[in-house]
């Protein structure tokens, strides 16, 4: 066991306590115990910050966070970021590993070498070395280098498994959720406010993100990890479209998908917006989606599966014609982009992992059809008991401005 | 060859001319060529978008453009991004391919054999595919999952083939980048005038998303693949730190480190305000800053290589004492989260590559010192003859607010 050292040049401000940490760590390795994982390397920036506070936009490069048995995780990357990085993780500066800038988008060299040397450097010749395959910015090319460059190793598939410990949510987390619920909601009413028939759509998205940022109730807003997705009439059948600065016109539905953020913790909340009368069709539509995220919200409780989530939605759904093809809602907390999603637990019929409380999903059963679409969804919290609780308090409705 | 379709149900709004699409695929597929390369899986989204069109925020699933030498690319993903897929792609709605939902975040069964199946189906069974090994979101998995799918194909790396060919930028990509250099512009006029003691740092952020996306000169706005970097005092020796919700202080110096983005072409920009008296340490490293920015502009010019302006900028630095570990710029232009640079050349010693006329670099020589840091820095554009012209024209010196 290395002995911890404190940092005092810096006033760190970290996000949680030592104890939330340490839950996270004694997690995270009773899980790389039971997969027979004896260093894990974390190359998910959420995972990361998850796990030891990193913060910072340089995901763009190689990097990662590892985890051993018997020592505090490492932080390793680029070495103009490990001055970031000795801000931002709670370990002690002796834990933060740098490598050379010309190992940076180089066709000469690879920063996966750097860190094969550092695991041998720690007596790591030929672990069994976790490492996450189908996680964000792990790249074929880093495995291939890694695995060319510890040729004794035992490379195991650790795609996930950090990304499962953050499902239960801790209470430091559910409050920073309920901060993220905040910024939602004033995000929402201001759109509610303010999007008119002959207003460029620009002009509303710079206001979301002057709002989000701004934050609400005295908490200051971070980014979030998906930049508003809003398109409307027949665009709206997409969903991850952007915007443009064509004004909103009346007789359009337009779906606006939107989080909070709080310290990376993500509120996502969808609502639609009709300029001027709905036909019959979306009025149909809505009231089926309601019924359906109403039973939805009833079977989303402690000890039911995920699939009863989905199926509650599904049945009044079909009654109205309606056949979504595609999951209804994903784990959410925690993230860094280009998802706010923990991708673990899909609401969807085939997913019977069980309920538990502290879960916390974005239930989000989008229309998405031939020529329209229409969105209203709620963030939410499996309780000890009782149906789920939402994170926003709005109306679940399709917002018309005749 | 298959007959192209056109698409007459939506009002495509394709950023750039057909001719501009043709361009851009004539050099990817003679570079494929002189690869040995058969067909090309692009999974950038940067490059997906280049020789596509394709525009929207889905790349946080598995997704990819094909390219063919004897018919148009195809676009594939999720079947739910198809419809966002025939609204922005220049290819006709057949060349549009989607896998079922239920291949999402799957531990049973991955996108990639999907796209194996649709391989075989267009009578590749045995094809020269090249993969982008070392580009963005082409995880480990999804490489491994296509060599198991796809056994007798011939894996290729295509790291970075299609990025090479992004480099020298046509006469209509410039006037985008220009677009975007005037919201640059802008944005660094509001945190000269905006930025104080006392005022909380994410309000000034909330600032430069909201003018960032309202755009410039009647240009929209389009969100910039890197969040506003703008770290204060000590906190400035890291590059890549966000924000808070604390003030800006008397007696600091705080970077910002923002870009312009008109339609996903980005103006990188950076200036420094330090708020009080600068201590001489600071006006030192300005003024070999500056000298060596100026040098360095001089040396960007058609036929010197990238080396030359990383060394031109070294010298006056040199002689102040500063000794800069990292690169002092890369290409820019077309971007997606979470980076934009074209991770092509790097202006660094060890760079030999020769500029040509319409290559467009940030020119970036950050200085992170270990407990203060400074950004001055231009985009720039080589041209046909004479020192690299900067796409935003204001005063290369920090702003002193005393």
């Amino acid at each position: 066991m290395e002995p911890p050292v404190t940092d005092h040049r810096f006033a760190k401000d970290l996000p949680f306590t030592a104890a939330e940490y340490e839950r996270r760590l004694a997690l995270t390795r009773a899980t790389m115990d039971r997969a027979g994982i004896e260093v894990l390397l974390v190359t998910d920036p959420s995972n990361m910050a998850w796990l030891t506070g990193y913060d910072g936009w340089s995901f763009y490069v190689h990097q990662g966070v590892l985890v051993f048995h018997d020592r505090d995780p490492a932080w390793w990357g680029r070495n103009q970021d490990t001055n970031g990085a000795v801000r931002t993780v709670w370990m002690g500066d002796d834990r933060v590993i740098g490598y050379a800038d010309n190992y940076v988008q180089s066709t000469e060299r690879h920063p996966m070498q750097d860190l094969a040397l550092r695991l041998v450097g720690m007596g790591f010749e030929a672990p069994r070395l976790g490492v996450e395959m189908d996680n964000y910015y792990f790249s074929a090319k880093a495995f291939m280098t890694l695995q060319e460059s510890l040729p004794q190793a035992r490379m195991i598939d650790a795609t996930a498994l950090v990304n499962w410990q953050r499902g239960i949510k801790s209470a430091e987390e559910i409050t920073f959720m309920r901060r993220a619920a905040k910024i939602s909601e004033k995000i929402v009413d201001m759109l509610a406010e303010r999007v008119e028939p002959g207003v460029p759509k620009n002009e509303i998205v710079a206001q979301i993100q002057h709002d989000a940022i701004i934050g609400a109730d005295g908490h200051w807003g971070d980014y979030a990890a998906i930049v508003p997705l809003l398109p409307s009439g027949s665009d709206a059948a997409a969903p991850h479209l952007t915007w443009d600065g064509r004004p909103f016109r009346k007789g359009d539905a337009t779906f606006f998908e939107i989080a909070g953020c709080y310290r990376r913790y993500h509120i996502p909340f969808c609502r639609t917006i009709f300029l001027g009368e709905p036909p019959e069709i979306f009025r149909a539509a809505e009231a089926a989606l309601v019924e359906g995220l109403e039973a939805g919200l009833e079977a989303a409780r402690a000890g039911n599966r995920a699939c009863d989530i989905a199926n509650a939605l599904a049945a009044p759904l079909e009654r109205a014609g309606i056949e979504r093809g595609a999951r209804c809602g994903y784990p959410i907390g925690l993230s860094y982009p280009p998802d706010w999603g923990e991708r673990t637990i899909s609401l969807r019929a085939e997913d019977e992992t069980v309920l538990q409380p502290g879960m916390t999903f974005h239930f989000m059963p989008g229309l998405w059809m031939s020529d329209w679409g229409l969105e209203i969804t709620e963030s939410i919290l499996i309780t000890e008991d009782g149906a789920a609780e939402c994170f926003c308090n709005r109306p679940r409705a399709m917002i018309v401005k005749p």
